[in-house]
């Protein structure tokens, strides 16, 4: 099966690229950047030199020639183009945020109009696997929300308050330069950012509600100087005391048959580089902290878009993504 | 004035000598240290060479020639020697845990009898001054405990839920390596630790009851890949909601006359290395985040007790502790 | 065929299997441990959860059954069971330094006598893989001269002296805890240590001396705060100047057929977790300063082991490492 | 005395402000920014909060009203300004790179015409003391030539090659972001830049040249994932053999009477946030390796240039710089 990567020079590109390499059933064949018409993959993702002869293309959507498509661009680029995928019958994962909300809910927080809604299943896979699978285009979730609401579901219903506290790496940010970036401001150093005001919320809430859950969620976000990788601490205040030894229990059941959600004591290298979410739980009675780590990139983004193409196109779930990270 | 260190080696310690070199009216004449007895100071705190001479001594405390005396042992060391200096009429600050909580708070967290227990002011300096004042020996805090309190005091009358989410660098695990501490269990990584179960939490839940508050307090720590500081997210949820403009305006004014708690964008790196605690307040209504800085050596530990001394021998209480931290 | 490791309980044991899991001919089917017998492997290596049912075994070298055994025992221990390896006709990599030397120069070297000396190829695959693909027992090299043989092999034969300077991740260290792998020690600092003295300067010798040259060797190592990874910067002063042009043509002819080998600006990133050598060169006339890069646990010592035994097997030499590292 | 920081929004600006805070005889009057004009400092520079009310004023260097200026503007906006306070009395040390060179030599270096070429003293304070003491501009060394220098000095005139590889922290590249100093691209990271073309070998050139040195000099620098602080190797090749003891007696003698040069075991760590500049030596026979460790803001620029203004104004050399670095 061919691919096109739609936005292939970010972080979100480069793993695509770098995951699809190994994936048994799938090729990347397009490689889209306007900036860099011509220039060879390698030049920018210097990891891939050697195994991959690709170079980037000026592509539009219309003549794009693939058998399923990534949109690696951001909010408001994938709109524009979501559209023509869908007409043309290409199956897709847009990777941005157009697609993860209602429209009058993204209109809200991303303060626009939006030019070209439809509704898409939202991608986070261990809990709309049957939406997914039949699907032709699905709306990969943020990386916060992924992290945050795979620490928080199993108790979601047992739940009146969710306080996400998480800590992110970097690469989140992407890969072009800021102050926020700038290594002097990140290195040794520690800080909050979007302390109560983060857009991820709305789809954190839209998640814990979707669960048939009434929990108040509230987030704060940080950033580490850590190059990837979230972790989320879940405080999750409960309507009433449960033990250790239920809750651990409640989560071991609820993930048993995940592959990619593992029940151990999270911490963000054993999951860095892969689709693997880490999940452990401890309880002190009204108060359970639940802890997740993920890749932001995988699991919180291109990972996660691989296993919901897998679903898509009826291959293994784990195609592509069934490796280790690499500790230390 | 006379210091004597006693238990110099460590990061406590050496801070304690660091500052000191500069205080106009102390001056360090001894530091002890079991294992190094005859060890010049530099060897050890190589950042001191060229400023000192001093020799670690193996000196019992009751052999101990000085006017006051820092207490930079482990909890337990402590309260062996605590009585001596009493009885001698030596003033001591002492940085164990040993005379931070009642007696029988203090045996059911830390699992054992206190053998020589008195009740001493508890040194978070901006909330009990005047009791310092006063006191011959002061039990000073632990380090998530003074940001911790310093980031929710001002609301704890208004609160009914505190959960304090730390992130602290290493430097607060001392100077002996262990699993913990060695750096490719660290270095861009991130965890959390003693998720419901860190003894500091007793410290806090004193602190907020004494301010009259009758706040549940939780309390998960995590370790940063950095040297130096604890930066506190206070998740704060009120009985009443309050606007942001009036929770800035109390955090305003409860430290207006703080010369060491700031009202700014908190940061580890802006009050690394001083005696600073950098505080902020963010309201969406029901929920407050108020965000503290400190670093854990120095607010957290030996600049703080420098603070308390200045306060008991009648020195001014920013003496030797008036200076910018670097940054970057 | 089936594997086993001996002393998998470190880092160079927890890459076999990390990277084993994905030979297509090969599986990890024993793995050694004095300490943790009885232990599965994920426990003590997290980021291999799901991935294996692998459990510890204290077994005997005479009693292992396998196709295929790694040594990744330190120096010493690798001597005690070589022996039995060999005579039982299992085919084997040893890690350590044991055989990596003439017995002279080991014994001076490394300070003590050779109980079980015999000859074996020198693993650095590029250079060695005729004795290699005919070899029953391989000695891999040393992470440093790994990187930096590889960067001064071309121009061995024109230099008259090569400096080496290197700058290792911590893992190199090893999984034990010490004063050198403390992260307050590491975490934002930068020192050289050995600054004349590493063992591995033998090995660096003896490879140039192989090559025809008569260029004087000396080495300096330096502890960087990463994780994983080795930049060698070889400072090579020819006999006669050469232009960069023909610097870099005689790189890239010299390493034309390696896939492992790549020439590119040299960043640790772009190789980290694979067994990659990026290399370049740059001439300023009399002086030719070359950089390689490295991933110390991967080329530097499982990776390249893992090559070896592709050659001793008549496997692909790719097989199992033809992939991407991640970026960032 | 009134000082003027003629661009002070900058790192080595900010350094300038931190340390004059602790100044005996010296007081910050004026901090000029064009951008910034209105701007309190401590909006720029958070660590100084609380200790400064300066503004950044956008002042012409005709109209500034000081004592004292430091020039810490980019270089060729330095040479703008500087004949200005030349003609108007005003004593100044230039952070820049414009008047540390003969004119041909910068022209050739720099690629430019000297619109405004005169000779000063170049800052090596240890070098240069006399000069400076009677001087009314004085040019402050780049941070490489300066850790670099010092670490050679000693051994210049029985050298015939020096090759100078240095490892620097990522302040030095300034406050704007750029890909350079973008955080995923240096964390957990390392490489070489400018690997034989950097303009700082210069000045390391001139200097060893008038130690009376015929010696070669090379120089590669690299970038550390660290904040502060350079590095450099030294590898010195002897024109006779030296032994360790001879060597190290050396350059303990030779930096005797100097208080800002230690001779100990070199980590950046040691002099972090000092003006200190830590050296020691190893030799091997007819190669010896001398590291040195500066902080690349402080001796390796601001503090530096406070200790040419004391000399120049007949203060204390250490006044202001006399204090310990934090460690860890």
């Amino acid at each position: 099966m061919e691919i096109a990567i739609i936005g292939a020079s970010g972080y979100t590109g480069g793993e695509l690229m770098r995951l699809l390499l190994n994936h048994p059933s799938a090729e990347v064949a397009v490689a889209t950047s306007r900036r860099l018409d011509g220039t060879p993959v390698a030049s920018v993702h210097p990891h891939l030199r050697g195994l991959t002869d690709l170079v980037f293309r000026n592509t539009e959507a219309g003549d794009i020639d693939a058998d399923f498509v990534f949109l690696a661009v951001p909010h408001t680029a994938a709109m524009k183009v979501a559209g023509t995928l869908v007409e043309r019958g290409i199956k897709a994962v847009d990777l941005s945020a157009d697609y993860r909300l209602p429209k009058d809910v993204y209109e809200k927080v991303y303060g626009m109009t939006h030019q070209a809604y439809f509704e898409a299943p939202y991608g986070l896979t261990e809990l709309h696997r049957d939406e997914i699978r039949g699907a032709h285009f699905v709306a990969n979730p943020g990386c916060f929300p992924t992290g945050a609401t795979l620490a928080a579901a199993p108790l979601a219903e047992f739940a009146h308050t969710i306080i996400y506290d998480s800590k992110t790496g970097v690469s989140g940010a992407g890969n072009t330069p800021s102050e926020t970036t700038h290594y002097p401001n990140v290195g040794d150093n520690f800080s909050a950012y979007k302390w109560t005001t983060h857009r991820h919320l709305a789809e954190m809430r839209q998640e814990i509600a979707r669960l048939g859950s009434g929990a108040r969620c509230y987030f704060t976000p940080h950033l580490l100087p850590v190059n990837r990788g979230i972790l989320t601490t879940a405080h999750i205040l409960l309507s009433e005391p449960m033990e250790q030894k239920e809750v651990e229990a409640l989560y071991r059941r609820y993930y048993a048959d995940e592959f990619f959600v593992r029940y151990q004591k999270p911490t963000l290298a054993a999951v860095r580089g892969t689709n693997f979410c880490d999940v452990a739980v401890e309880s002190e009675g009204d108060r359970v902290v639940a802890v997740s780590v993920i890749d932001n990139l995988v699991k919180g983004a291109s990972g996660q878009a691989i296993q919901n193409m897998n679903l898509m196109c009826g291959f293994a779930e784990d195609a592509g993504l069934r490796f280790a990270g690499m500790l230390p």
